[in-house]
């Protein structure tokens, strides 16, 4: 049973991660990703080091997905892309503004060849305005977007920016989606388009809901802040931390009884919703004092009984042995020859009918570029030839 | 021009933020999304203070919907929201597992009655294994999936939250992504099918391309806080905080002399990419103090005409006045009868030819109710009955 995007070819010019991330998605649902990388290949590959030239993080958004080099400066090589997108329903770029058309394929250029292709741009900033020619680092979309502001320091107010880059990442999976809906139209109209989005769009529309949403009504606006998650729920135990939070009346008297604590269900502070609010301070100091009395694994196991929310911080490598993790197969494991046993997180949505997999490892810099020329119509003696005079390169 | 899902009707059940932000997107994109709420309404409508029963959260999560309310503990309730089945393409909840299927609406009772319905469960944990019949807040998938860790404390290691709710929002775009390729699918295939996910299987495949992926090659791990982003690029001026990077040599020059200090440029220290990692506390203290004594607009006009990589760390009703996100036309305002001036973020993705807009404000609990009724073949009198016997509520 092929994914649900079987049948579909990505052109992907992208690199760095909020495009390979979103094509990775699309490979993923069974579209044929046809990598196309400049001879030097995606920077990513050069980023950490690795043994073999595969490094993990490019490992981790360009599974699914073949490979082929091609040096865009060359006529011979704009030849073999422009055959390329005859056969693909989606060009996919994510240059700075002005580049693709520099290099010959703007959307235009592209139509000419494929009238109904969906073109996609991804942008850091949007096409136009201040930013816009600017390189893009992630810490620089959470500088704009209010992340940093959203992490400030609650004393200081100095800003702060989360270790992980969000702005990527959820680029990713909105291009994915817009894609998809894209491509949805064109099946039912016949029609292409062009789908343009840029980070910065992105993550506001993306932090609004509650952590900007206090100016939606202009009349009557609020302190952001106050959208807010409270204090970190992140609390000691003898050996390890854990989360645990009590919001209803049950969940606040289970707590109680799990921390051996029955007295603490009567106290004036705490015996209704809105006195638990209002004591939040005290409150949250009596459990840290108490939970810290207790082994992980014994107050994990007391809370659950009680049914309050709860469940450990996990380390990352913790994160594999987790019986949840487990029972979800949240993460598998392949061998690969060449590549060796790799872990992966499955996608995360599944198909009953039509499910996702992974189609392959990443590919090594050029690996499919002979395959990819022969399905395109080129003669073997014809792609020897272009291997030779260093037209093309193929992975040694 | 409507959006590219335009025909498309979503009966959603879905409350929280998880479900209705996903159906958001979809709304916007020109998908009918009839919100079926409880007598009381989707908690959020009660989370947040608010003058006229629509707080900012709710709003921002369910524009573009219609809203009826069924007491689905009532048979003729349940005959009504059959009635929606017919029509629909989709069918949402993001109960705790097994609870629809209580609720008679399990994915049986659905497809018999629209047998090639796409059927979307969206869960925090999953539908078995420990954590499945938890009551989800977003704190408890930060501690499982990782996010917490990586955040954690440099000096202390104490695990640390986000405080946006990530977990939530991601799961929403993943949501509304698998949802999009399961619409491909039946458009081409005729097949509907079941479309599951979790918060926390969401959550590990997002955070792991750099911030897990050194445990992606079994034989030859990495540990995963080497593949985080490094310092925070946060630097403060004389009146304000901005964000600054450096990584190539051309990049560090400008911001040599953007600083006033070219001397920097051929301080051994700093000449190479590698001497400039090397010596990362050096470097950083040296930028803090410099840049500390410029007014905050200056420097970034001389950081951009060096093309130095740099923006202020906006606030977040900075971001309102920000001449990229005005020249974007990220946020847009309009004015609703009933509900006032309204500021918002336009869906980020743009489609040319089939625009996304946002339909409608979000909806008043139980608002669309008699339009609902008399689209689904409802006539006025029995409308009426409905609504004088209790057994479906219209708002006020």
């Amino acid at each position: 049973m092929p994914g649900p995007l079987s049948g579909i070819r990505v052109v992907d010019l992208t690199s760095m991660l909020s495009g390979p991330a979103a094509t990775m998605m699309l490979g993923d649902q069974g579209a044929d990703i046809i990598k196309v990388e400049p001879p030097k290949g995606d920077q990513v590959r050069s980023m950490q080091r690795s043994d073999d030239g595969i490094p993990p993080t490019f490992y981790s958004i360009n599974r699914s997905k073949r490979s082929i080099v091609l040096d865009l400066k060359q006529d011979s090589s704009k030849e073999v892309l422009n055959r390329l997108i005859v056969d693909a329903d989606v060009f996919v770029q994510n240059f700075r503004p002005g580049v693709i058309e520099r290099m010959g394929f703007g959307e235009d250029a592209v139509r000419a060849i494929k009238p109904d292709i969906v073109f996609v741009s991804i942008s850091g900033f949007g096409e136009s305005g201040p930013y816009s020619n600017q390189r893009v680092y992630d810490p620089i979309i959470q500088a704009l977007c209010g992340l940093a502001d959203i992490q400030a320091d609650r004393d200081t107010g100095r800003p702060k920016m989360v270790r992980t880059v969000i702005p990527d990442k959820t680029t990713a999976v909105t291009a994915a989606q817009a894609i998809t809906a894209a491509l949805f139209h064109r099946e039912r109209t016949g029609e292409g388009q062009h789908v343009r989005l840029s980070m910065l769009d992105t993550m506001v529309a993306y932090l609004w809901p509650e952590a900007i949403s206090g100016l939606t009504f202009m009349d009557r606006e609020i302190d952001p802040r106050r959208g807010q998650l409270g204090l970190d729920l992140v609390f000691e135990t003898q050996d390890g931390f854990i989360s645990a939070g009590a919001v209803s009346d049950s969940e606040w008297q289970g707590l109680c009884r799990a921390l051996d604590r029955p007295d603490l269900i009567d106290d004036p502070r705490f015996d209704s919703a809105s006195a638990r609010v209002e004591n939040t301070g005290d409150r949250r100091s009596i459990m840290s004092e108490e939970i810290l009395k207790w082994p992980r694994a014994e107050i994990l196991a007391r809370l659950k009984a009680e049914d309050v929310p709860s469940a450990p911080i996990l380390k990352r490598r913790e994160i594999l042995t987790d019986p949840q993790i487990i029972e979800n197969g949240t993460i598998v494991e392949a061998e690969y020859p060449g590549v060796g046993r790799v872990r992966q997180p499955r996608p995360a949505a599944r198909f009953d009918k039509s499910p996702s997999s992974i189609q392959c490892p990443a590919p090594r810099l050029g690996e499919n570029t002979r395959a990819i020329l022969a399905e395109a119509g080129y003669h073997a003696d014809d792609i020897a030839n272009m291997i030779d005079g260093g037209i093309i390169r193929a992975a040694e």
